[in-house]
């Protein structure tokens, strides 16, 4: 039956990207591998896994091991066989994230492995401009730390406070000065030379846990703070909405949550200027771990506010899972409970409910996974008719 | 390059799965083609075109048309060109709406031309088995329209009121007597020899909206009528959720969804008898047109109770478009301006709002969809190691 299809140029095309793809796939995130090793593995004949690993070594994706490399130091007899490892440095990736209080950057190569990072400190109460430019500094400051220049960037995703559209502006921003109406991605991709994919921050942080921390198909991730705010995974994707606004259930009237954490600090004497709030809020969680009766009445009141948006979103899309993520993950034994409580009674499906275990960078972590992602898909579009070539997928 | 590309047998079969499944894509849900344009549209050579034809001919897929069909009538000069067409009736599908007053059978071939069905009347306080005596009655009679047997169906799907988890058991249901713990697909599996795909009767009304109505990659589907339910439809599927608890907002406290349509109604009298209640938000509708101000102020206090449960779900997902369907979708003109009135005090993103135009067989085409789904997912999916011959796409 095999001679009985003379093969069409758009079949080649197709086959090789896919060949091309397989051998990436088995390579990829793993040790030096010889060839005989990557036909078994993608069920290619030996001389096509050959020609296609001498293609994509020409191409740069992958290089040719040192014979000892990853053979525990063994000389083979004869012929040494060849063996191939993904070059991950081909390409790299930025994720950043812009806060309220810092800016973190990481620099990342194809791998994830993070080659370059940068934390700089912002005030809440600085202008839009201050925040961008230190943004622009700490992103230098990661390149350089990583040996790279900004052409070396493939692709670059920002998490930052607010509704951020599909075009990358700020539509509405609560928190941040002279946010809304910018479009923080623009400053930043002019120096990368490619384009900064905008993303609100609980979305990144919910994409984070998907990828490093608790997972499941369907997830609603709380990013719970001195603010409170929500993203959701959907069928395993990052589910933005239509505008950018998917999440936003703190906006639903009488849920209480724009002014949740306020009225749980208000509890531990109400002076604290608004920048301690955070460590207001320990000291209420420790004082109801303690069976203080003000700071129990305080934490009950606060797992009530936040389980009447998590009850909305929860009836709206049924999850498999909810994470408490967020400063106040650190009180999860104290939320965690009241919350299921809640949840039990009003929700059909009690998903199950899990803390994060991400910490401070999640919203980080999360923009390097959406540049990742971008490349990605870039590389693996079998419809494309552009070569993989690394020029191309990087595409500037 | 061509020729450094010997092909495994791996290559080979997705290769040849790939190019049945690209002519087969050409002719479904068109006229007989000549193998020229069929090569033409594939990009297949002439060669391949033909060889892959007559594996599908000889499947069942295919049939070779008569000389002068499609035509126009007129004779080829020389040898004729040989046409194909796809046979769509190789397989067949059902659908069927069990709800509170009547049972709807659609039975369909694979390019979903209805070819049988039928209606059956139900009480709503009818017992669960007289309800699936019915259903199962109303299947045969509509096969039986059809000129087939139970055998002859490839996939089959059932939306019926309540919760349905992934396993086809209905977890909730308010309406219908004894469904709550049934597995209502299990029955008239048996009878079809293959599964029943269950779901939530404004689930596959969201469906059949995507698929012939209104249509957007994110959307709320809103079944309104004497009672009030919602359907996802989430990056262009149909989102069921983990437990298909998906859209039961109703449920969130103070949202007023259980009693709703009764309140509306108490204002047209309030002395009819439950199984009227269609016939009385009718007539307080069209009062409301009429300008009585009585039943303006019911109109608006019902928008009022639906916009709770919209904005909550809007606010959680941010879609493109929210659609009123149901029996109520014939007063859009009164409830879709209030509607978007309400959404616009508190959504951050407005959707597009649209009434159903689909009318009352919306979740009998839902559910035919759905079947159809399940064909199709069997018949595209290019990593399958089954032939691509009809009776392993039948899956018997």
């Amino acid at each position: 039956m095999t001679e009985s299809f003379p093969s069409a140029a758009r079949d080649q095309t197709l086959l090789r990207r896919a060949n091309e793809l397989s051998v990436l796939a088995v390579l990829r995130g793993g040790a030096p591998r010889p060839l005989r090793e990557i036909s078994d593995a993608t069920g290619l004949s030996w001389r096509s896994t050959q020609v296609v690993a001498e293609i994509l070594d020409a191409q740069g994706w992958l290089v040719e091991a040192e014979a000892d490399e990853g053979s525990g130091g063994r000389r083979a007899v004869g012929r040494p066989a060849r063996r191939y490892r993904f070059r991950a440095e081909v390409g790299h990736v930025v994720g950043i994230d812009v806060g309220t209080h810092g800016v973190q950057v990481f620099v990342a190569d194809l791998e994830a492995t993070i080659v370059g990072s940068h934390h700089a400190e912002v005030s809440p109460g600085d202008p839009a401009q201050v925040r961008l430019a230190t943004a622009e500094h700490a992103l230098h400051a990661a390149l350089a730390e990583a040996g790279l220049q900004p052409k070396d960037v493939w692709a670059a995703a920002m998490g930052t406070s607010g509704v951020i559209d599909p075009g990358g502006t700020v539509t509405a921003s609560a928190l941040l000065p002279g946010w809304r109406g910018l479009n923080p991605g623009g400053q930043l991709g002019s120096v990368l030379q490619c384009p900064v994919d905008v993303a609100n921050d609980a979305n990144l942080a919910a994409l984070a846990e998907r990828w490093l921390g608790h997972r499941a198909e369907t997830m609603i991730y709380l990013l719970a703070g001195v603010r409170l705010g929500a993203g959701l995974v959907i069928g395993g994707q990052l589910h933005r909405g239509a505008a950018g606004a998917a999440g936003e259930i703190g906006a639903l009237r009488g849920v209480g949550w724009h002014d949740a954490a306020e009225r749980l600090v208000a509890t531990a004497g109400g002076t604290e200027p608004r920048t301690d709030r955070g460590e207001a809020a320990t000291r209420v969680f420790e004082a109801a771990r303690a069976g203080d009766p003000v700071a129990v009445a305080a934490v009950d009141r606060f797992a009530a506010d936040v389980a009447r948006g998590v009850t909305a979103m929860v009836l709206t899309i049924d999850p498999d899972l909810v994470v408490l993520g967020g400063g106040f993950s650190h009180a999860a034994d104290l939320l965690l409970p009241r919350l299921g409580t809640e949840l039990a009674e009003t929700c059909l499906h009690l998903p199950r409910l899990e803390a994060s275990e991400l910490g401070d960078n999640a919203v980080a972590h999360g923009a390097l996974r959406l540049a990742l992602d971008t490349v990605d898909q870039r590389m693996t579009s079998l419809d494309s008719t552009v070569p993989l070539a690394p020029a191309a997928i990087r595409g500037q």
